[in-house]
Order: C-alpha cells, then structure tokens, then sequence
C-alpha cells in the first residue's frame, strides 16, 4: 500500500468515522418516569401552546384595505333663530366623498353675510376701550378677530371695543344651541363597502359577505345579535353599543370610531374570514385637561353679491367624524417560523436529559451505585499528576 | 492544609471539572455516511432555504409613505341634456388637492336651481295619492325625498302624490347617460409622487429615481415594457392593465387601486429599492350580492339669488376614485433574527446524532457489536436489586 | 410468571430505562476554565443582548391611530395685484377638516370672473398663428388650454394665437408672487390631537398627556427644550427643526411631515409611553430630477351672476400640506417570543462542549492521556473486520 492510499484511508476515517457517546442503562422505573414526564411536559406545552393557542408556526400579514361609505338620511330643522330649513346629504356630509372617513353635521353656528369690512372687536377685557389711544393701528391679537384700524367704536350701546379689518360681522360663538340642531341625525344610517387583501398570501375579501343576497342588502341593519353580517348601520344604534349617548354627542361633537377587526387563520376555509365590527368613542369625553373638546371646524360658502362683492356665510360645524379603522393580521403556515418553533422546541427536549440526570444523582437512594458506574474520574498516569492539579488549585 | 483550603478545593473542583461524555468511535463507512448526509441535509436547508430564500436572518420595517398626485387634461361636453361646456382640473377633480386618493368625474346627474320649497314627490307606490288624507302631515319616509306637508299636488297631469318640503325641483336619478359624460378623462393622465421611509432602518427613497432626468419626465409616459419608471400614467393604461375597460366602469363610477410595492431588500445596494407598480380595481363589477354598485356622492354647489334666496345645483357624481396604496418590507442583517434562527438550525443539528445512533443500532449487520460496546447496563452490587425491580415493574 | 408478563416487563424496560451517557471527569482548571468562560459569554449573549438591548422576549404590536387638528391664526394681506384682504381659517385651510393632513395656503394665482367663453390661446410656440388656418378646430393640445375654435385671433397688439373654447380669461401663472402672500402664515398655530391604541394589547393613549392641566394647555407651545409635551406646534418652528426656511418653502409650497412616534415599552409602567415628535420635509427641495416642484393645486369658487350665467374664480394654491404621520410598535411580554430565543440561546449553550472538548483534545499537554480515556474505539470481534473495513476504505 502506498503513502497515498494511507493518507487517503486516514481521511476516510477522520471524515467517516463515526463518534457516538456510551451509554448507561439505568432500569429505575423512577428516572425512567420523572424522564418521560419531563419529556412529554415539553411536547405538550409545544403542541398545545405554541401550536394550537399561538399558532407560531404560522407567518403573518398585515391588511390592506379600501374603504367607500355612503351616508343616507334627511333632516329638518325649524328653531327660533333660524329659517325653517330641509337637510339632505348633500348639506351635511362634508366633504362629499365617502372615504374611510366622513362627517356627519349635527350642530351649526352660522354666521351668514360676511364681507370684508370693519366692524367692533367682540367685547373682553383685551378689547374694551375707552377712546382711540387704547387701539394701536396695525395690531394683530392671536386671540383676536382682525386687524385694528386704531378706532375706537360702540360695540353696543354701553359698550365701546377697538374696530378691527375682518370678515365682518363676527362670529358669536357662545350661544352653541344647547340641543344639537340636527338631532335628526341619530336615525341617519351609512352603508360602509370595505374589500380587504393580504397582498402576502394574495387573499382578497369583501364585507359584504358571499352569502348575502341583494334583496337582504336593501332592507338590512346592522345588529350584533340578529345582523351581524349587515354592512348597513344606524348611527344611533353604533353609538349606543358604544355607551355614547347620541344626542349628548351631537351637540358638542367628536370623533367615533368603527373599528373592523379582519384577524383571521388563512389555513382553515377562507369563508371563515369574517369582519368584526366594533364601535368605540376615539376622543375623551369629559376630560379634566383638554382643549377644544368635542369636534368642530369652521367653513365658508362664498357668494357674489349683485354689485360683485364677495359676502360670504361662515359655518362653524360641529358634527361627528366617523373614522372608519381597518386592522387585522392574517396567518398562513410558513416553513420558517414552524422551523424555528420546532428548533426552540427541541432545544428545551435537550435540557430533559439534564433534569433527569440531576434527579437521579441527586434524589435516587442508589445515587452513588448510579454515580459510580456513569461518571469516571481520570486516571492519571503514574505520580506527580494529581498532586500537581492539587497544587495548582491551591495556588490560584 | 487547613479546612477551608480543603473547602476551597472542593469548590474549584465542582466548578472547573470538566465533564465530558465517553465516546465510541465506529469505523464504519455506512454509518459515517449516513451521519454526514443527515448532517449536510440539514445544513443545505439552512443555508439554502432559511437564508437565502427567506433572508431569515434580517430583521424587518414596514413602509411610510407620502404621497401627492396631480392629474392633468380637460374635456368638452355637447350632449343634448345639458349645455355645451368646458371642463378642466378645477372642475373634475374633487376634492381637489393631490392627495393618496383622488376623484375624477366621470359621469354626472345635476339639478340646477333648487331652493328649499315644496313639490310634489316622485311617484312611486308609496307616494301616489288620491287625495289630502293619504299624505300624513310630517311624515319622513326614510325612501322619500323629503317632509310631507300634509297635501296631495299633481305630479303630473295623469299622477298625483304627497306634497313635500325639500330642496326642490327633485333630482331624477334614474336617466344616467349610458355613455359617460367625461368619455375623455380616458387620456387624463396623473403624475404620481411618492416619498417613502424605513424609519427602523432610517432610509429614505422618492418614486422619481435618481437616474432619471427632468426633461424625461416632461414627456414619459408609464409603459411596463418601455418605461416602467416613469412617474406619470394615463387612465385608460392603467385600466386596461387591470382588464377594466374605462369607458364602461366611467359609467357607474367605481374604486380603483394604483398599488405600490416597495419590498426591498435593504443589505445591498439601496439603489435596488424601486417601487413596483401594479393595478387592480377595488370594488366588485358585476357581483350578485350590492347595493349601490359603482361609486357616487352627491355634493352640491351654493349660490344667492340676487333677492338673496339660497340655490343650490345639486350634483350626484359618478367617477373613479383611485386610491394609491402604498406597502412594502425591507429586510436588513439583525443580530436577533439571525440568531434565533441559526438556533434553530443547531437544534435540528443535535437531533443527527440520533439519527445516526438509530440507523446504527438497527439497520447495520453488525448492530449487536456496536450496541453491546456503546450501552452498558448497570451492574447491580450484591443481589436483590435486580430482582427488586423486576418485582416493581411486575406489580404496576 | 407468563409469557405476557414478560412481554409486559419488556416495555417497560424499553419505555421506562433510562439511557444516560457515561461521563468522564476532567480535573484540569484550563479545560474547565475555557468550559465555564464560553458558556458565560453565551449567557451574557441572551441576557444582556437578547433581553437587555432587542427585548427579543417581548411579542409587539403597530399602533393604529386617530388625528384631529385645528389650525388657528389670520393674515391680512395688502400687495399691488389685489384687493386688501383679510384671511382667516375659513379662507386658508382646503379642506376645513382638521384630518391627519391639513394644507395651509401660503401663495395664490386667483383668476376671478372666469366663464364658459371663447379667448384667445396663452402666446407660445405651438399657438400662434398667423390666420385661421393654423387652427384646426376641435383640436385638443394635452399642453393648451381648451379646445380650438379654428379662429385665430389678436391676443395682444402684437402676437395672434388660435382662439380656444374655455374658461376665460385664461389663467397666466408665470408671474407667482416672489414673497409669498400670506406670509404671516409662518406664525400660525395648529393643535394636535392623536389618540392612539394598540389593539393587541387593548391600550389606549392620547397625546395630551394624563399629567398636564387645561389651563396650560391654552397657553403652551411646543419646544423641544422647554415644553416638549404641548401639542400646539408653531409652524415657523417646527420648519426651522427640520431646517427648512418657512418664507423660502411657502412661495412654492411643498409636503411637510409632522411624525408622532408611539415606540413604547408596555411591560413598565404605562406611563412612560409618550409621544415623541419629529418633523422632515417629505419632498424633495432643489432635486436636479423634477417635475411640478413644491406643493399646488387649482380649485374653484363657483358663482352665478345675476343673469344666471355661472362664472367662477379659479385660484391654483400653492402652500404647505402637513403630513401627520402616526408610527410606532409596542412591546410586552410574550410567552412564545420568550421560548423561541431562550430555545435558540439553549442550542447556543450546547455548543459549548464541543468548544471544550475541541480546546481540550487540541490544545492541552495531556490531550493524548484525556484521548484515551474518553474516546474508544471499537474492539472488534475475533478477525477479519478490521481488514475489511480497511479493504472497504480503500477501494472506495
């Protein structure tokens, strides 16, 4: 045999050569339970657990998702300090569309034939004066309406405040009806479109389920109990589940959300994939520390009065936006978190060896039988060897 | 050596002993082999599959996203209902900013000229009249159009129904033209800006590459094939890739998606992060289960009459709401992910050797050999125990 | 005893033995040394990395989120091309609602009196003419500005260019105010109010924190330094934190991103979650690659004059759009993140051995003593086997 074949069969054997530990056997029906035991808390606690409760050996996806709404309903009004007046969609939805967000008007100050002009400060203590010198030309107070012309003029009859440039007259916005004016709108109902999709697992769905025909659409009204598939709800009946009181609401405004949960487990019938709806007032109602609570904007229609000047109606809106808020997290088995879950798994199967083996050095009457035949102490070659480890222990 | 020197000693040796399992070396190719190939297997599935395919070991963001679009075109409308009239971005786009969601007028049903007044409702079998008494003053039928007044008026000169009070005259939305309206808005085009952000990874990108030049931009046009970066799509493009034909989804209205993907891959070259496009519409065409299919609002346009009477033109508008939906993941190297899953991977490395032992001990000819050097059984001291047990296993 | 007793006896032995590996103890300091050293390294790996820094045993959440703002201020404006005007809230802010995106109107282009007419086409290359013949009519330019009546016609003394079908006047937005109109917009003030919940973890917070009372709130602005918690930011600094200049980024308008992070650590106390605030400009300032820079839009007031005929104003806006964008990933304890890297730090910790034995049977003096001891090889049974093994080795 050459050289070669020698080194070629010393590599076979340092690649081929297969180590494996020896054993000991120990018949104990004791160490063999607390083993098996300890073995099959881990197998359950992976299988239960972790597969069933957590389904970590699923992969996840976030929802993307579409939102149309469509408000329907009318109102009419007729108080003291404003015409009889008729409301439909048009007037009090704003803006028009229906996104994932929509306003429904319930309250109004309306401060009608503005024009650019000059007009008394509103009256509080920065205002009020008693002649021209106390108005500086020019001013522009953050807390006020305009710009000072520097007069000094009658606001009301006892009265005199600083004249300002402006959109005049000025809005009052103190006397906020008490009782919203659209009190009507609590029996308004939306119809919310939503199509979702798990761009990952390429899942596409709809609110409006597969089974539920057109004519079931057309009469419908979300109900938890008796509807809860109906893409159809009724604002006061949302607010209610809430534990919001729809005319307390009105008045003041706020922000209401409609929150549709799409969680779902993609390896099971994907009909199973159903919308959860839930409704949850998003602002705080009565909050010691808030600025301008409730939900309110100011808007303008502009007009064109005959002789071409620009007038128009300043609208201070108060009305509840309804944000319509899509969550939810889809699972589909994937090979790699099942991989890492099982590779965690069997790390925690590698430590029962462990536990029995404590167990039985340690609680076993025979421990030292058990000790004796498993473990082996090295035996030195002849002298100086053990006493040496002696000494270097004793020196450290 | 005192006592606690002894101690000491004790304490080092329980610490830095070092316990290391006895092993058998089994010269045998077949079990070698079986050993090496379980071990290559499980590290080709590591390195293969869990890093290279599913880059397990990065650690991931999702995308934030800004978006500001523009659409560009006009149109002329001559149809016999309506005067002839010019239309241009102003007009068709509402609401008008540029947002990640953007309205074109397709189709429209206007109601010039309504005051809030009273009329006649359209007829239908639960507005027809006979005479006063069928009409209930007050009533708001959630399908009718507005309060009744309490009268029956003629709607016509053969069909007479309840009175009333509402904006007025009402719309009639049952004459949709068959043909959009805004047939043109097919060659609209929409510029499309997106600015987009990792924050985990602080990484910044624009949908406008830093390749291309300002002067290709004034003229490009997006085309999968020729221009597949190019910022800019034409409206009939991009529906006739997602298999819609423009003009019959203009007539009804619907939601379309302009979707962006921005998955990428952030340990390489960032400059490979490119926005992919594609298109898909969002609402269902032809389902059998809607209600209100397409997509419309109503929105309304306010004017003063000279004697200061408020008018409105009403206008049901039907289009196409596109929606830019912006997603993506970027992957970078994380420590975490990596080692989790190289764990994982070893985990899976320590299940070999059981492979191998079980391969040994029951498929190789030899396997009593290697068994009887590789597994010892306790060897009982003097009598009894063996006996002992078998009594105890006997008597479970 | 019978045969199924025995049977019986077997499995218990089979399931209830328990094999545990023979051990052989190394008193030598160094291989233990290096044996407790690594397996410290990979402890303070998982505690101090993994637990410490990544929080790796946490299982999170994304923040899903509600944002309502409320701009305040007004701006009188008094240049050469206008009226003076006085502007407040109403006039600046498109659209009214405060949403999680708000545009401030820095400068405008206002062509007023626009009606459905004919005019003579804006002079460039492509539109003049020199008679009727350079028209064609119904021609529709994408870059013009209507439809082409097939006439040419004087647009000033010297230059005719076709004549178009349109909203005239034309809109000439070549001469943007330098100084933007509304400069005194650098001083506005806008409240923020951003509730936020981690649906996962049913926690809800708002960005007006539980510690701060309503009378600060209405006298508070937002500092870095000094009031980091008040949701009332100024614009002219917040663009100075993000470097940018108002004046220089309001004459051509531009997207400005208000970022709220929400990356808070559930497992202590609640409270500790705050909002942190950043803000960036989101497009591109001076890119060498750009098409329609800064930020604009073109809407219309729509009126009707006295003779019914409907004219509009057309005003192309240009200002600062604010992007509030609501970010951030919440963390708390969770058993199966816990599990899967405390498993993937186990299979670290059973790497160790390997370490040791490697260290041991290398690179200690008595690694050939430690050989013998703990690796033996097998003894084969009377003749022949070796040989073969060697035969079967060798002409592999």
């Amino acid at each position: 045999m050459s050289k070669s074949t020698g080194c070629c069969q010393d590599f076979l054997h340092y690649v081929f050569d297969y180590e494996t530990p020896k054993t000991l056997v120990i018949p104990s029906i004791r160490v063999g339970f607390v083993f098996r035991f300890t073995q099959f808390l881990v197998v359950l606690y992976v299988v239960g657990y972790v597969c069933v409760v957590q389904k970590a050996y699923q992969e996840t996806d976030s929802v993307s998702s579409s939102v149309t709404t469509k408000v329907k309903g009318f109102a009419y009004t007729n108080i003291s300090d404003m015409e009889p007046r008729f409301w439909d969609v048009a007037d009090y939805i704003i803006p028009p569309q229906g996104d994932n967000s929509f306003f429904v008007l319930t309250n109004i100050i309306m401060t009608p034939g503005q024009t650019q002009s000059r007009c008394a400060e509103l009256p509080n203590p920065s205002t009020i004066c008693a002649d021209d010198c106390d108005c500086i030309e020019g001013y522009n107070d953050p807390r006020g309406n305009g710009i000072r012309t520097g007069l000094c003029e009658n606001y009301s009859s006892t009265v005199k405040t600083c004249e300002v440039l402006s959109w005049c007259p000025l809005e009052i916005d103190t006397n906020l009806p008490k009782r919203a004016l659209l009190a009507a709108a609590e029996n308004f109902t939306v119809l919310i479109k939503n199509s979702i999709t798990y761009p990952k697992f390429n899942f596409h769905m709809r609110n409006i389920l597969p089974h539920i025909n057109s004519s079931y659409l057309k009469t419908c009204e979300f109900s938890r109990e008796t509807d809860p598939d109906c893409p159809i709800f009724r604002l006061r009946h949302i607010l209610a589940e809430a534990g919001e009181d729809f005319q307390d609401m009105a008045v003041k405004g706020g922000v209401f959300g409609i929150i549709i949960d799409w969680s779902s487990d993609l390896d099971w019938c994907a009909g199973k994939c159903y919308p959860k709806y839930t409704f949850r007032r998003l602002d705080n109602k009565n909050p010691i520390n808030n600025v301008a609570p409730g939900y309110n904007f100011r808007y303008a229609k502009y007009y064109k009065s005959p002789n071409g000047e620009e007038t128009r109606t300043l609208i201070k809106a108060y009305g509840i936006r309804f944000d319509v808020i899509v969550f939810g997290t889809a699972g589909k088995f994937g090979i790699v978190p099942t991989i890492v879950n099982l590779g965690a798994a069997l790390s925690f199967l590698s430590l029962v060896p462990i536990v029995a083996d404590w167990f039985m050095l340690t609680c076993m009457k025979k421990r030292h039988l058990y000790s004796k035949q498993k473990v082996t102490y090295l035996v030195e070659e002849p002298e100086t060897e053990s006493t040496s480890i002696g000494t270097m222990y004793g020196t450290q």
